[in-house]
């Protein structure tokens, strides 16, 4: 369903870039969850655009206003209402699209298939479009973390030909990720990254990279065999964030380039439970998590909307020279971490949710 | 929903490795479309085993049976029951591990959700659960050819250390991928292929690899925005494969390095219509079908269970050592080939029936 | 999934009877329908509170906003957020029943359930809660308005012991229902019925009924074999209206009494197509739309809360005497007729798109 | 979804009357449930035809075998496949209607909607459609016997103009049901009903009937609230089943009208927990079980097929007469008692499973 996610734990989102606001439906968390706007607000602010140089001037405050699902502190179990207005649009930046698709933008995709065009082009193929996702990935995050402990931190690990090392053994925090504007947690990388984003910007470029994600805590057990893998069920929530182009689990390919003797995981006594020594599975085996930290890596594009020109063709067919206007991200790295993050949350919290009954007692 | 996929064209599985039969049943395929077992059978001919030296020795026709749904050779628009009988069935081979997981595999996670041991183990988890999914792919792959023209073809294009040159430029046919058993179209790669896995077989262990795959004539329009774009189906359905570990579409991770001036896929015109130049897209803008051919890849990690002895622990936590049983794949790649056919078919026949309505007319 | 009703046009309401706001997201709507808030707000007013002496004095202007989906006056394809404010909420009204719930109300089954009690007592069994519904029908049946000339008429055909005559057969409009106040279109009835009415408020009572549905235009070949019959569907929805206790359709219970040589509706030829002589079916056949007029009458109970005293237990299981405050209608259908046109709106554009790809051409 | 119900407990039923076979896939039955086929076989005798004078005389033993799911006498967790052979089809008996639809049965929609005929005329419209339904509910029965000791018990409570009195405070166990082939426990009654369905039968006709349906020791809280009410999916699947016209829970139509004064089930304290001294509500408020017994009945339409002569029109829409040949029961009543247990076991199955994680602790 295309503006859905989720089965017990469901998430809409709904919402132009240019109309009057985008938020989120959450239904189906527990009542009795304790939820405020400040459990919400800042993952918001991790997305918003204008945090730093490196990313969109556009300027929105991004306030959420619940509508409806709690009172008085707490989840009420009915579909909890996420709203935060538009302040910032401008959809007169758009006039140029209206003639030209932007390459490898979803304008030219987007009137194929609804044959008209929106003020911002592709529609809902705007980047704003996740906040709705990452208000909603707030309030699943509290109910993981309420009731089962679990940490999801994501952050930079690649921008352009700059790879940060590999730092999953490690307990990042959110915090630390945060320490600097591109959300790399290991610093002289992060000045490399940084270096890159600005070169790319000054340029009237974009530059790609990668983001790796380990959720903590995961009980074992989650995810469902055969078509509802919790790897693919990932790997679908990460591949329909804007940008994303690749996802690997664990090893990933990497991995397969190796024997079973050298990318097995094998097990070994751990504080009472059965747990693997290595972790090239990525926490999850069968498609089911094995109590593991899960891990995983998300491969995003350059933003493809570039001040540089380029040559293309207008909707006629004609060859035509595009320099695109608006404010956009040379880099969408640093504000895709709370929505990789987010997505994160709303598969877990789902999963969680559809375990629960899977066998009788004992 | 676990053993189901799809929203429109939907195919539930069932079966264990070592129960009485395996199968899928496919509801919502339109009516009156040409159907019976010869179309069906040719891929669960690619996917048996005992196909080659380079497979398992378990011995199994797998000839299909279809229990209704079709009359007179036409789909009657009822569910497609699907049937394919077990014939070697070996759960002795599986004494084993009942006191030890293997490492890597299915084994503990399913114990520690469902509470209990398959005869097989990690139940589900067997190569041999996706019979149904070719079976049922095999009847996607039909309704697609007849109704759209689309053509599905998938390869090997690495395994171990060893890359096939890129191929997806060239119009691969079903049977130029069938020239050899290792299903890699590139003779010299092929060759060096079969030797990685007959050197791996030989040391009782196992070696992974990529395969790609090209889907053309794919009508522009298909795929949902937001959370059920092409691209994520497609990641869904391919980490729902056993032993999936990575998934990526158009330039993928190596476009992550790029930037936007170099990465973006700029608009000609083709034919009459708005083509890009590149394809580094892979098809897909905005989660939406642009109509040049969808590519992507997909690791497989080396197959868990290897012949090699292991150092791991049994479920009481004590070390032991593991020489697995049975009969298994040094390489699950040549197999796998007609399973990511058979998954990119069932994704793509539900976005078209999901596509048919999105718009008024004009 | 429960507050998300459809598979390809589907509706999720939100809001509590004392919150913020109320509303719904229309997801799925094809684009190109023309659209403003001019379509929607004319079911809203008759919905509304306040509308007449029959109804309850609760102040509601219930003026809909759209949030988004709908960009100069076509929709875009994407979700219809359509909100509502809630301005008259009193919650203080609902003091008493935090220690006593009321009888046939949903107060103990929501704490029961959530573990709490909303402002309101039964959460989102508030008839408040159908503003969302009724927003959202308006765009579905302007959806099937305007591609398949669908008519849905509703009015209210029983009030107490009071039944108007079978007027199934006329072409009954909207206007001839809005004749008088009580949405009966035939006056000595609606005479009948405004007096039980008045009746029932004088002694602080409520008085229940029925309403009976035509769809007109509906083409043939919607609903789904088996599970999802278009009788089932409607079923289905009919019941999921607060206050709502039995569906029938065509010759229902009634037709139970007699034997098929009367009961079936034999053919006959009709404007070049097969049609029915009668129409005891109701429109469906095998659960499919036949092209004759779907009829279908609903059975509400009378309102559970009233101003009579009522002898009951508190929560603590104390006999106590409640006499419920707040603002209620003493008759719920009035009101209820466009909330059964909503809900067969929901039902049919649901079922027309799901319809438009059941078989191959021809 | 046509041929699936259910969201975490789901059935897909296949097969048509006249091919190799019928059945289901139950997915999402919890593991370690105690299963074996005679824990099936039961209810599908209860539906078998031939038992009894009243029925068909097709001969089908209607022995279910197991081919996934369950090991060693305990479920899996995986999908359960349950098979039935056809062995008494006769698809010539159906010559006759490849020209003429049959008037009230599915001949015509069915053509309608998927342009061809099957062999049986409406393809899925055969009451054998519904051996899948009842094998399927036979272990959703088990699963809610085992876990929640829910007992469901069925009766036939009219046939024709021939109504039984109320039973529904009774401790009826299926036993008592079966004590007569007509399967109504009020034994004057039956003798009536026999003698009214072999009257029609004797006049080549039929004769329709209601069936009132007692679930007991339902736990309160079960129902979704909105669109999912228990109610809604009670009458959901009970119109799903064929020939079924009507469905009303608790005093339903009777109770419309009534006043709510006299309506109202006012609480008392029963065994520790508030309970309802009347039951008008059927065990649901506010489309949540409250702990009182459920208590529906369901409407079924005299069988459309019959020997008798009928006047109607061929497929070209000349008048023809039409005595229908093939073997078919006078009323279908007796037969659906299982058919209608099977189905509200598969509900309650589901929203069993759906509660589960409905508020945090506490």
């Amino acid at each position: 369903m295309s503006n859905t996610i989720g089965i017990l734990f469901r998430v809409t989102t709904f919402g132009e870039s240019h109309g009057p606001a985008v938020g989120a439906i959450v239904d189906g968390c527990p009542s009795r969850l304790p939820l405020d706007a400040s459990d919400i607000q800042p993952q918001l602010d991790r997305r918003r655009p204008g945090q730093s140089g490196l990313t969109t001037s556009r300027s929105e405050a991004d306030q959420v206003r619940i509508l409806s699902g709690v009172e008085q502190g707490l989840t009420l179990g009915s579909p909890i209402a996420l709203v935060v207005d538009n302040a910032d649009g401008r959809p007169a930046d758009y006039e140029a699209i209206r003639t030209i698709p932007r390459p490898s933008h979803a304008d030219l995709t987007y009137r194929l298939k609804y044959g008209l065009t929106a003020a911002s082009g592709g529609g809902r193929a705007s980047a704003r479009e996740t906040v709705g996702r990452v208000a909603a990935g707030a309030v699943a995050g509290k109910f993981l973390a309420a009731k089962y402990s679990v940490q999801i931190v994501a952050w930079v690990s690649a921008v352009g030909e700059c790879d940060a090392p590999d730092l999953t053994g490690e307990t990042m925090t959110r915090d630390q990720v945060d320490a600097n504007a591109v959300r790399c947690p290991h610093a002289p990388s992060a000045r490399k990254m940084t270096a890159l984003i600005e070169g790319a910007k000054k340029d009237g470029d974009s530059v790609g990279g990668v983001i790796t994600c380990v959720c903590r805590h995961v009980p074992p057990g989650w995810g469902e065999p055969v078509f509802d893998k919790l790897s693919a069920l990932l790997a679908h929530a990460m591949l329909s964030i804007p940008a994303a182009k690749g996802f690997e689990i664990g090893a990933g390919f990497a991995g397969a380039r190796g024997r079973g003797s050298e990318q097995n995981d094998v097990f070994v006594l751990k504080e009472g439970r059965l747990g693997t020594r290595t972790n090239r599975s990525g926490g999850i085996q069968g498609g089911i998590s094995n109590g593991e930290p899960l891990v995983f890596r998300v491969a995003f594009k350059p933003a493809a909307t570039i001040a540089r020109e380029q040559e293309t063709a207008d909707y006629k067919g004609q060859t035509v020279k595009l320099r695109s206007q608006g404010r956009h991200d040379p880099c969408v790295l640093p504000r895709a971490v709370p929505i990789v993050e987010a997505m994160a949350a709303l598969v877990l919290a789902d999963c969680a949710m559809q375990h629960a009954e899977c066998r009788m007692q004992n």
